[in-house]
This record gives C-alpha cells, structure tokens and sequence, in this order.
C-alpha cells in the first residue's frame, strides 16, 4: 500500500462525509426496531404482481436491447411516456426536454458537476435535502441557507441574499427549491410563493433547480404547478423520480430542462455511467404504456395519508408539550422540532437503544449548522401500528430528556 | 432562460466533449451499416432463458428487497458471489475488499473523484479507453501518455516520467492499465511486465488503476494473473464489471481494493447515486449462485473466438499491404494501423457513407492528440459473415484512401 493515501485524497473528497442517514441504515436490521429514519417506500406500495408480467414480456419480446448498453439521453419509449405525462398534467415540453439519469441523485450530481466550481454560491433552504446539500458540497459549493417560513424560503430573505451577492459583483449558480412535500420539513410551497421566487429568477438572471420527488403523492388540497411550467421559460430545471411512486431499485429518474442545459449533462453522464440501467427503464416504460403508474400513484397517495393521520393522531396524542411538528399534505416526512436547548443529534443514538425507535437528526439538513432541536420523522415506511407504537416511544423517550 | 449560461458553466463541463464513440453510436440505426464501432457484446450472448427463471423467481420471494433501496457498498449477497469467485482464481480477498458500482465506468469516475485536483498528472496507455480518458479529464487530470509495445505500456517510458515528475516535487496520483486484451489495443501483458510496474509503483510509492473487464474473454493462450494478486499490498485498484461476461444493459461493475480506499469510493457514491439498482444487483447475485456465470463466460469466449478468426481471416485476404493489425487472444477489440499520412478520423463519415462501415477512429484514444492514423475495431457485435464482409468492405474503401 502506498504510504501517504490521506496526503492524496483530492480536495473534493476531503469534504465530503458519509452521509448520517445512510449510515443510520445499518441499524435498520436491529431486532424491534421503529425507523422513522430513512426516506424509504412501503414495500407494500411496489406493483409486484405488475411488474412479474410485464418482466415476462420484456424478456420474451425485446430483451436483445433492454440487457444491451443504451443511448446516455435514456430509453426513447421511456422518455416519450414521462414527457407524454407532464403533457396530459397541462405542461409544455418535448422529448428535447427530458433525459434520463439514475434516480434523481444522479441529477443533482450532474447539475453540481455542471455549474459549480469551487466555491460558487448555491442558495438553499434552511432545512433542505441532505442528498442535494451533499451533491453540492461534494464540488465546493458554498451554501447560503434560507430560512423557511409556513410557505417555504422567505423570497425576502432570498432577495436580499441576491443583492449582496450582487454587491460583490457574484450571483448564486442556482437556487435550489423542493417546493412539494419539502423534505425535510414537509412544507408546501404556494403558487404565489413559486411565482415570486421565479420573478427573483428573473430579476437576478440566476436559475431554479426543482426538485420534486413527492408532489403527486398528495393526500388533500390542491395540486401546485410545477415551477417548471410556472417559468416556461427555461430558467428552471426540474427534477423527478420514480423512488417514491413505483419502486427505488430500478435507480430512475429524470431531468426536465432547456435543451441546451440537458446537451451538457448528457456529456457529463457519459463520463460517469454512460447509461442508466435500459433494463429497468424498458420495464418502467412498459408499465407506464400499459396504464399502471396513476391508479398506482393514487393508491400509495392514500396509503400514505392513512400513515400520516395515525403518525399525527399519535404526536397529538403522546408528544410532550414542548415539541411541535409540522403538518405535511402530501409526500413522506414531517418535521418535529424542540426548545432551543433540545440536541437530537446528542440523542439520536440512545433513542435508538432505549425505545428502539430511530429519526434522522435536523442538523444533517442545516447548512449553517443549526437545526439541533429538530428531527426527520419519516411516515411511509413502518405499518399503521408501528408508526403509532413509535411515535409512543419517542414521545416517552424525548419527554425523559427534555 | 438565463442570459449568460455558457459563462456559468463550471471549468469541469467547459473541458468535456461528447464521447465520439457514444455520438457514433447514431449511425447504427443506418440499413445495412456493418458496425465495428461500439464495445457492444453480440446479444446472442445474453443468457435470456435462465434469465427469465431467476426474474421470477426473484419477484416471487424477494422482491420487497430488490424493489427497494440498497447498501451504497452494494447487494451483499452479490459481493459474497464475487469475493468467492475470485477466491476460487486463487486471489486472497474479503468482502470488505470489494464494493458495487453502476459499471465499472462508475468505477472510473469515483476513483477519478476521489484523486484528482485540477492539473493532478495521471499516467496512461496510448492508446488508452476512452471512458477512462473522459473520466479523468472530467476532474481535470494532466494525462501523461505512455507509449505501448506489443507487450503493452513500456516501463522504462513510465520510469521516464516518474523520475521526472519526481525532480518536480510531484508524483502521478496512479497508472492506469488495462493489462488484458487493452482497449483499444487488443494487446496482453506479460507477467513479468506487471511485475516491473508494479514494482515502479512501489519504488515511487504510486498507486495502479487495473481496468480489467475482459481478461476473462480469453481464447488461446494462459491466463495472466491479475496486477492486484500479483502486488497483493493494496497499492492496486482492480475494477470489473459484468458489461462483457453476462450483459452490459443492467450496469453492474464492482472495485476490488483497500478497505481504506472503498471507504472513500462508498462516501463518494453516496452523494452521486445512493446505491447500484438492488434489482438487477440481486438478480445478477442469484444468477452467480446457480453456477450460470462460469460456463457462460466459456460460451462467450469461444462464441467471440471464431468472430475473432474471421475477422483476423479476412483482413489476411482483403487489407492492403500498408495496413497492419494487432492480433488480440481474447476480448472485443483489435487496432489497424496505416501509414503515418492517413487521417482515419476524416475518413470516417465517408467510409460510413460509400462503405456503410463504422470504426472508431483512433485518435480519441491517445491522450497526445496523435494516433491519427489508427483505427480501433469491435469483432464482438455483428455477425460472422458481417465481420467478413465488414472487412471487405473496410479494405476496399481504404485501398481507395491511402
């Protein structure tokens, strides 16, 4: 072995940690225990019987090129379904505006690998996706945190972000919004909420990156338009997935964006996989073409909102006085947030030994380093039973350290 | 849209081009084109039937697994496959010496993440893969290149360049070799020759990348041990994949090294795409444990020998006399060579046109921006009579040219 590996590493992976959620995942096999930790569907959501015919017909009828190496853009008949979609939801695009990657984190690191060079600004909310935060700092990105009201990031507190920068003669690379179901907070953006961060888009010529995950697993009010749509302009990239509506192991997701922003991380996809699996996007087509994917959207959308009442029915019912949380109407997390004082970090790891119940620390999410007092609670996972039995858990845990 | 975004794009992206091999890949769809480009594995060779059996078998007891998100090291059960498969070659190893990638492109690119600051020297082949180059050059590396013999990269060339970096205070941040069946070269290392680089690497306290996702495809001669068995200290990275031995379209790779070097692969993983599909991971397990594998790869071997014979046939009856050839003893590619004069990049969109014949041409491959008058060819994807016919064709349309 060589004798100075640490002396080697580049300056990229000496920032970057391993993740504190993916590493939580190695307690998931402890015996008893509730985890209300990772972002992870109900495995009862997958459309098992589904999927053992349609894999039956790919393999029959076109397995020479669902086992071959694919175009980097994505499988075309995959591509057409999700673009034929997002039409049939009202929005305008083409197959130039969608490529394929390999589930959304993928797109996040390609976005990040495509605009950022060390220490370029990136605005983010205060909290927001670990996945992304890690995505951006893995290529130096200096994040400025906004803090989120009810609503979301306060466009105030963006503005006067992009002035200052202004000021300094720089402008963030993006802006980087979960508006739907945000994860962590659970929080939904409002339409005029969406416009007002478009037209600071606008104003400051800077992008948005959309990423939206959750938004059609919604259990009550209004579906929101898309950011994407909003702008129809191009100056937003939006990102989606099938992690939480069909399956995560298939690894698929999508970019929607200009297409000259969509040429550039084609080109930097061939260097990092050259294709995502034409397996798995062969079969997500097919069950797309065959109709599948919304009766099957709205039957996770309801199971989760079962989840989500008994998950809050259980807070209202066990929680110490001085925790509150956040009340999403849609997607899979809430957020639980204590006095100043609370350090759930601290406490994450006894939690897990004494009540046998696990969260995701909101400091992970923070990238100013706050968010001690608040945790990620994940509804979609565990059982109906467990997510009450767990919330009990944690309640009687949290209100002997408080 | 923004008004400025080829001036925001990182120095990262404004390095890359499209990969002419991925773009060349268009043509392929053209009637009656003979095709020598791609690294495309013929599709008789996907193992459909016993493929089908396991799918199902998956789906019917484990699918709640393979369905959901995975490890980032990777299936375990995969991982145990592997380890006890190259324990079987006699390779000392354990699962914490081996780790998943999405292909061993993916491979590629965390190693390149992992080392490579900008201007970083890497040492190369030249020729060497593309994907590779694309890889590194990605981060920014200084590809120092390393001309080949017909026992593949010559030491005393690599010596060359480490004394030298060395005088400068610096060393590469590894070699990278693909020491059975190169590509593009077709050429083998001999023992012997690993050991005198492995040995430069130990003197200069360098690391090796050994790319090596052919060395298996081998049809006359003995099989050379791998360069990671030959140091067995850790100062080697040994990437694989399942892309040529069982089917490219499920994008599985591994990287068997140091437990302190996958350590940092696993950190960069996660922030790039969170985990290699479970699906085709857990299928590709299952696949191994019923002892598929081996005679497959027998089957593959010899199915691509008689391609190789062929091709090797026709060119002996059809070149002309100012073309030379490499003549590989196992894998996908084998490299012309014509006079100093002959351009085979500019000859190319004609000898599609008047030919209908594609190669790639060889100057992609050298990191030197020579190589002009090279020419890489596949004998794995077309048929035998269309690599018979593909050479007719190819040796008429340059008869023309030279």
């Amino acid at each position: 072995m060589i004798s100075d590996l640490n002396d080697i590493l580049s300056v990229t992976i000496r920032g970057m940690k391993r993740s504190a959620i993916r590493e939580l995942l190695k307690f998931l096999g402890q015996p008893g225990l509730i985890s209300f930790s990772g972002g992870f569907p109900a495995p009862q959501s997958f459309p098992v019987e589904e999927l053992k015919g349609i894999i039956q017909e790919v393999m029959e009828t076109e397995a020479s090129n669902a086992l071959q190496y694919g175009a980097t853009e994505g499988d075309n008949l995959l591509r057409t379904m999700l673009v034929e979609r997002y039409k049939s939801m009202g929005m305008e695009l083409s197959l130039e505006n969608l490529i394929i990657t390999t589930a959304s984190q993928q797109g996040l690191d390609l976005i990040a690998k495509m605009f950022i060079n060390r220490g370029d600004p990136v605005i983010v909310g205060l909290p927001s996706y670990l996945g992304g935060l890690s995505a951006f700092n893995s290529y130096g990105a200096n994040l400025i945190g906004v803090t989120q009201d009810e609503d979301g990031e306060d466009p105030n507190l963006i503005e006067d972000h992009l002035k200052s920068l202004k000021a300094q003669g720089k402008k963030p690379k993006f802006i980087y919004i979960i508006p739907d179901f945000q994860n962590p907070a659970g929080i939904t953006m409002s339409e005029k909420r969406r416009l007002e961060i478009i037209a600071l888009a606008h104003k400051y010529d800077v992008l948005i990156v959309e990423d939206s995950p959750y938004r059609e697993l919604r259990f009550e009010g209004e579906h929101q338009r898309t950011m994407y749509e909003l702008d129809n302009t191009g100056q937003v990239i939006l990102l989606g997935t099938f992690s939480k509506i069909f399956c995560p192991g298939f690894r698929i997701g999508w970019v929607v964006g200009h297409p000259d922003i969509l040429d550039k991380i084609v080109v930097a996809k061939q260097a990092t996989d050259l294709c995502t699996p034409p397996f798995t996007q062969r079969i997500a087509a097919r069950y797309m073409e065959k109709g599948f994917l919304t009766p099957k959207i709205k039957q996770i959308a309801e199971m989760y909102k079962e989840k989500r009442n008994v998950m809050l029915q259980a807070m209202e019912e066990f929680m110490p006085d001085s925790l509150t949380w956040t009340k999403p109407e849609g997607g899979l997390f809430l957020m639980v947030k204590g006095p100043e004082s609370l350090d759930t970090s601290k406490l994450l790891l006894d939690c897990i030994k004494e009540a046998n119940v696990a969260y995701v620390a909101g400091d992970s999410f923070f990238c100013n380093g706050k968010g001690q007092n608040t945790m990620r609670i994940n509804f979609s996972y565990e059982t109906l039973e467990k997510n009450r039995e767990g919330v009990k858990r944690l309640a009687e845990f949290y209100k002997k350290h408080i």
